[in-house]
């Protein structure tokens, strides 16, 4: 059984963590935001599991604690920010604020970002234009792990986007999703499990389906939303390649198969073509095309007319993109955010090392 | 065997047919563009094969072929149209411009669109930023054929997106998808031939998976992109819902269920929420980021380097999206667009009545 923890107290333990890296203390607890927001909607792969892995990223100097984050290029509506090697835990809050920013001015903000590392959950930065009466969009290349449609390489990572739109009386419409059939940290729990993945998930390192969780350990690959050409694998490759080239190519961060790695241990990709890995960032002003309320009380209608669409036999309810995770997170705010023993372990030990106690 | 017909003489039978339901000249044959740019890239379903069904709406009072087409509110880098009941054929061309411009002005301009029709299929749309050195986004909604996952109602259209990005020696990369698992065409090519339809594409009137490709005249739905919850439906009912939001939440046009059909013979939805059907529209400069030739450079290395991948054995290359479609269309310039002989037999009893021959 998992032991619960309060978020306050690994919020605290982890912007400590993240002090003892280097980083300012505001933006320690930036990063610690962040990264616990994973945590409290339920995206476990992304939380605090993966502190260690920030940590041995700058260990490795692969990863700016001390970034000096920048705007490079610029027009009213639009901006390129170099994260210096930064955290994304801290670059993606800096450019999602320019996108913000700029929307107020001039309706929208749209920001690409170069240099940057692994920013946590995209729904986390998107989100943030929610208060702004705004509509927030996050997205962010990652490492090679997914096969193109008809590729036995691995050529893009599960490059998530996130949506997120204000509503009225009713909570946020929140789209958070990576362009791949199922999300890593899906397989990662069948691998702890040693359970089969449904076919359509993954395949082997010829290019054959497999229903084996390891595959990707030996040249195996995810498969783009759609798992295969019949069932649309094509829209869910170019959905990812879409992801890419906004992150990377707009910005000139590494793009496709050069896209540096998450784990401090694998060797770098050669011949880099950009700098870091990128995001892509967007704000649009609701009231830049309609009055904001009158927006809101359509969404509501929108939002009750699927909530109450007939469901199939079995099933409670139509959700709404959001909807489970906004649930998780009214939950572990009261209850507290379950550890496995082992990530529990690992941050204890961390703690050891960095002076800093566990909870 | 279908027959083939010059580009050149289907666009002037349309241009004329158009003419005679009352378009201005100009925009007849703004319209007749877009329709056939359908059938030039081998989406059949969507191009002249329709221009019945367009001539019907007209009949039936629901097009308006001499609009006010004009924008309602705008920011530096937004606008609502209100397409006043016209084609969309017509309306999206009009709106594109206007992001068009106001990304030369601001960076990148995003248009939403109300009052509305079909218009044609997206990818014509986003492609007209291509030659301004931007990238171009076109999505629509549709009327409801698409159950989310977990409904049996038919909630969304099948709601397509594209995405251009222009490359420097390289064709340009065109993602032009519905967010269904499959097009409603490649259902309806089934259904000429009476075959199965493979499973994950639609479900019956209890939500059950269904191969029946007449399926949706008794209640059944398409499914959307991922074809059920463990295959990431989701994922691609939160893709039409943003499609829906940014086309008619943020124009006033009608959403969901609400959305006017396109044969002229159904019905209208009851109590209407808003106007017609909705698009939206983005244009982005590449320059408002980097410089176009940098871009382009690194879109061309882009794409050699993912056409490059090794393949999956008995595939002879990884495609990147616009692929088939430009291909099909350099063909079908210099060989013709085949037409069924259904097709064009009513094309002919169409000619006859609004007196232009036939080809």
């Amino acid at each position: 059984m998992d032991q619960l923890y309060q978020y306050e107290s690994l919020l605290d333990f982890t912007s400590r963590v993240f002090v003892r890296m280097g980083c300012p203390p505001t933006e320690a607890a930036t990063a610690a935001r962040a990264l616990l927001s994973a945590d409290l909607r339920g995206i476990d792969s992304h939380g605090v599991a993966r502190l260690t892995g920030y940590v041995r990223l700058w260990e490795a100097k692969r990863a700016n604690t001390t970034p000096d984050i920048r705007i490079i290029h610029e027009t009213p509506s639009t901006a390129v920010v170099d994260g210096d090697g930064g955290l994304g835990l801290v670059v993606a809050p800096f450019a999602m604020q320019v996108a913000i920013e700029k929307a107020r001015a001039v309706g929208t903000g749209w920001v690409s970002v170069q240099h940057s590392n692994h920013f946590g959950i995209a729904g986390y930065h998107a989100m943030k234009a929610l208060d702004e009466d705004m509509i927030g969009i996050a997205m962010t290349n990652a490492s090679a792990l997914v096969a193109p449609t008809f590729s036995v390489e691995r050529m893009l990572g599960t490059n998530p986007i996130c949506v997120a739109i204000p509503a009225g009386e009713e909570p946020a419409f929140v789209a958070d999703l990576a362009t791949t059939t199922a999300a890593n940290g899906k397989l990662e729990i069948l691998q702890r499990k040693n359970q089969q993945a449904p076919q359509g998930w993954i395949q082997d390192k010829q290019g054959q389906i497999s229903v084996n969780p390891h595959e990707l350990k030996t040249g195996g690959a995810l498969l783009p939303l759609g798992g295969d050409r019949e069932h649309g694998s094509h829209k869910g490759y170019a959905l990812g390649a879409i992801v890419d080239i906004f992150s990377a190519i707009l910005s000139g961060a590494n793009y496709g198969p050069w896209v540096p790695p998450f784990p401090a241990y694998v060797p770098m990709p050669e011949n880099m073509p950009g700098k870091g890995i990128g995001h892509f960032f967007g704000a649009m002003r609701i009231d830049a095309f309609r009055p904001a309320e009158e927006f809101k009380k359509h969404m509501d209608q929108w939002i009750r007319r699927f909530r109450g669409a007939k469901t199939v036999e079995g099933q409670d309810r139509v959700l709404i993109p959001g909807d489970p995770e906004r649930e998780m997170e009214i939950q572990r705010r009261q209850s507290g955010i379950p550890l496995m023993q082992s990530v529990a372990a690992e941050l204890q030990e961390l703690g050891g090392r960095f002076d800093v106690p566990w909870i």
